[in-house]
């Protein structure tokens, strides 16, 4: 009697990071080593629930894919699901329907890359049954259970490489350069970039600033002979006591052009700003990114060999460990004001605006 | 008799551009094979006529500045210079004073790095007898007189490769991405960037653009299967008729911003916009543009020695030539509607928003 | 009665270079606006005289693969044609077996894009009544009839970026660092590089050189305080009276190694070799490579549409044009020994090993 | 009473990496932060023990040194130190000589940069009763006691970008491509780089080789339709019983020469080999390398405020740590043929060339 192969699928959601791809491959050709097949499954979970597309990924689909940026599965920020209210079981409910979607199709395991979002999804669908396993991915780093998510180290890069350009600018005009990156909710590329890129002042959300604490440092360094300044702000970073001062509702520009406008006035200096934004998620992943993807994606598949389901696969010093999907879900890993890394930077002079 | 030292002067005016510290170093390189001593004037006129600030550059000085972005003479885009209004020769008229300084410093020439401002000043001094000799400099490409301004394959570059990374999120989340990128007068940048990265729409300031035909481009795309949409949009590109349409006074986000939120209206897609803006001026500087650099600074001393006054170094073809600094004074370079690039794109595919 | 859809076919010949891609979109995209059909030879004239590969090309198979170095449609050195000996039109002559090849396969154009042993068989085929175009390619810039083929600026931006990065290294031993870049004939790469890195020596082809002569430059940098040298070597360059001194049969380290050798015992300095090789030819094509390659490929279906075949397209200063096959064949594209870029890089102090 | 300065003194030792400026930079900015004086020594030990060549170092010394490779205070391979043989304290004996020099420039700490030699020569010194801080350096990470050493981030992302550009030469061409990388005596450059670049074989010094089974798989890559492969050889890694087979003495080409030479015998392919060598040194550091060098050499100082000595600063999860110098000497930090990364490797379909 012939057996029937063993299937699993694999899908990305949430916002696109460099790295998605190369989780998708090592998936493909981990699992097909196994003799097992793989769906992918486009556009997120719209491809479970709403359009239902999905395709067979062999070893020949996913050659050459290792360097390429975005996901060849797709992805969607769009929401099928709202918070589980009831515990009861209606055809209604996105979750049922998921965890049915997932039966009909004969998955083994279905491996979910993705953010916070992504992954409390998960858990929900494991609850009810279904054998889901986590891959965390987001560009901020924010994502707890992980020391570390793909497509951070890419977007380091890239928030590094920007400050390195405005550097010969800044010190060539004598100006003040305000670097607006990504982190709504957390400082880590901005705490990152800052460093690795010898930025003045960094701006985080975990330490709100005063405009003049930072108008005082640029102040500083000219009286000290460097008439110029660097200063990155990530764009969820806000003044404190700043419900008076920046409203960030119907602000078109963001913190970013706030920190430039209010640091003219105060200083008298010329500034510039350049805002990041989509730059970030985009192009090939970093080697270090390519090769963190591609752990989580073969131990995915390993946690799939052992039946391992309802965790989510993650960094713990050198190691790839799985954790349960809970630990990723319903807080963010943020920065700690105190931490090591924050202590670093005061120590080298880089001020964080909250200076006495 | 000890016969005195030839001495020339070299200064950098207007924004900064990748390459002008290779300009410096080949300037310093050449004429100290010569025998002869440079003197660096700081911030481009200002230390000439204001800050009096300039010193001795030896080959120590310029050691390790070829690759290195922005210029260690610093540069403003300070105008101490109107047009010259009348033909006195008035102790107050900054030309007059200008031609005095050089003077007074024993220049045997004085190189003036800079775009098509600066290049006026040094038409002005050398009516009034000065010994300039000028260097073209633009990120824009945009000074009529040579073929290429060097900082032009830098930016190129940057924005290049901007676009590839806007490709993958583009492609992944079916969306329109606007990328800005400089341009304010011409469309180079935008044009030679949008054909390297395979930009679907490319919106410059020589071709003014109807924003429904943009939007019309991104439909039809759609229907072709490719749900996605790059755009390059020039700063300086404008809607045909605009005046009711779009006015840029006040509009904090310029015209990337003002394409994006239309088309998001038009087509019912989601649009995303990056501004590019200084990231393109800063970093090291293109191997092209190294070179580029370095013959012109090289040739500027060439000049120098053979008594040539007056005129500009500019690329013609492959060879470096001297052109008078009239060619490169009082219009701009511009991307001629007709010109084979633009006919090479139309025949790709790519569409300039002004199509039947 | 239907009129039968015009078909033309393409074919990549010779070593691969970046851009090889970019061309082949470029006839697409170009051909398909005219609402012609691609045929894609696999394997060069391989595909054409032997195996018998190729297929239909359409946008779908060229999206996303502007920035792609290599070729879709693989290339071969492989020689099936020799120097064409009689005028017979034998059975057995490959380049009659190819005319007729071109002809069953309904071909209006065959765009051929390879360097001079392509053209070369191109300019035959034309004699014989094919309907050749050629599309100029060499990393090595040595063909002649154009002022530059595409894979040249990304080469020397490869070999650049070497010489960025000996630089730190040679600087902090204190050594002398040796990097032996393309150019079996010619030396535009070590020439470009070495003034684009800051070399102190170049070597190359057109300009036999003395090692005594370099050795007493590197000895005169220490003198004068810079206690590190950086040396570009081309692979084709060759001592003077050098069969004595360096026979390169049989030496596996080419001249590099040599110069290497030699330098170690002449000054007694560390001395540390690097030979670039095949890096020189992949990866993602540089924007101007790009926008090249997609000039060339669009030019070339022009050329077919207007019948003009036997020629090459090309570029002279800032336009692209087509010049007689004739013109690329026969001899080489060399850098003259007193032209302006040589005189140039000994004005900045540069030595050739040539000096007196 | 005006109470004495605190003076720290740094230097950097064995081969030049990636961030060894970055540390010193650190260094400077934190102790200037405690206002401490900082004395650079020049050349490793030879500055301490031969030529006594130091200088102050200020906070304007190591402005814009962080994105720089290299070492501004240079470094050397040269050997004062033999292995300590004796506990005699003579003053011929170069450790007490040190330990001297040390008392004598009246350094409160010696912060010694280097890999398991310079670590070594720490701690025999702090042995002897000097006040030392070890900072761990290599390319290759092989250094035990801690999790990663600076430097190795960025010759990965230069051995990734070369596995990059020869995998479109190796597709174009049906080519087998071998990469030597560094690693004499560890395979973490070739595991990490063939693991991020995509390699079908990895061959390191942990796990002995059969080019046999090299060759076998290369056919059977061939037989599954993909025609080209790519190789990546560390420089220590040797065949099994490799003593008849391979004799690396006298060997101008090295172990990637070997095996280039080896397949086209076995295989008949083509195959291209390209050692990377010193490119792997040189350059800007990459963001994480200059991040962990800044964490380094704060830690340092910090280490010294506390007044630990003895011990090396570490990275330990995602944490700075320091451990004793002992640690880090007499063993090395290998590759764990049964680890994590092997085994994900072989999931993957990598093969080792110890295949059964």
């Amino acid at each position: 009697m012939a057996s029937k192969k063993q299937r699993i699928g694999v899908l990305t959601s949430g916002g696109d990071a460099p790295g998605l791809n190369a989780v998708i491959r090592a998936v493909v050709k981990s699992a097909s080593g196994l003799g097992w097949e793989v769906i992918g499954i486009h556009d997120g979970f719209e491809g479970l629930l709403g359009t239902k597309s999905y395709r067979v990924l062999t070893n020949a689909d996913v050659q050459g894919l290792l360097p390429r940026g975005g996901t060849i599965l797709r992805t969607t920020n769009k929401g099928h699901f709202g918070p589980r209210r009831s515990d009861e079981l209606s055809e209604a409910d996105p979750y049922v329907r998921a965890v049915k979607a997932i039966e009909e199709m004969g998955l083994r395991a279905l491996i979910t890359i993705g953010g916070e979002g992504t992954q409390r999804i998960a858990l929900e669908l494991h609850k009810l049954g279904a054998p889901v396993i986590g891959v965390p991915k987001t560009i901020d780093n924010d994502l707890a259970g992980t020391d570390r998510t793909f497509g951070f180290d890419t977007a380091l890069q890239v928030a590094t490489d920007a400050i390195d350009r405005l550097h010969t600018t800044a010190a060539s005009h004598n100006r003040v350069m305000v670097l607006e990156v990504m982190g709504r909710h957390t400082g880590w590329i901005a705490l990152h970039a800052g460093l690795a890129g010898g930025a003045d002042v960094i701006l985080i959300p975990e330490i709100p600033f005063s405009i003049e604490r930072v108008a005082e440092k640029v102040m500083a360094r000219d009286q000290q002979g460097s008439s110029f300044s660097i200063i990155v702000v990530a764009e969820g970073a806000r003044p404190r006591g700043g419900s008076e001062m920046y409203i960030a509702e119907g602000r078109l520009g963001g913190i970013g052009h706030w920190v430039g406008e209010q640091l003219e006035k105060l200083t008298a200096k010329e500034v510039r700003v350049v805002v990041l934004g989509h730059l970030q998620r985009g192009g090939s992943p970093s080697p270090y990114d390519r090769l963190l993807s591609t752990r989580y994606g073969a131990a995915a598949v390993q946690a799939a060999a052992r039946g391992i389901y309802g965790e989510m696969v993650a960094l713990r010093g050198q190691d790839i460990v799985t954790v349960p999907l809970a630990e990723a879900c319903g807080h963010l890993n943020r920065v700690r004001p105190h931490s090591d890394l924050v202590l670093c930077a005061r120590s080298l002079g880089i001020a964080f605006g909250d200076e006495l």
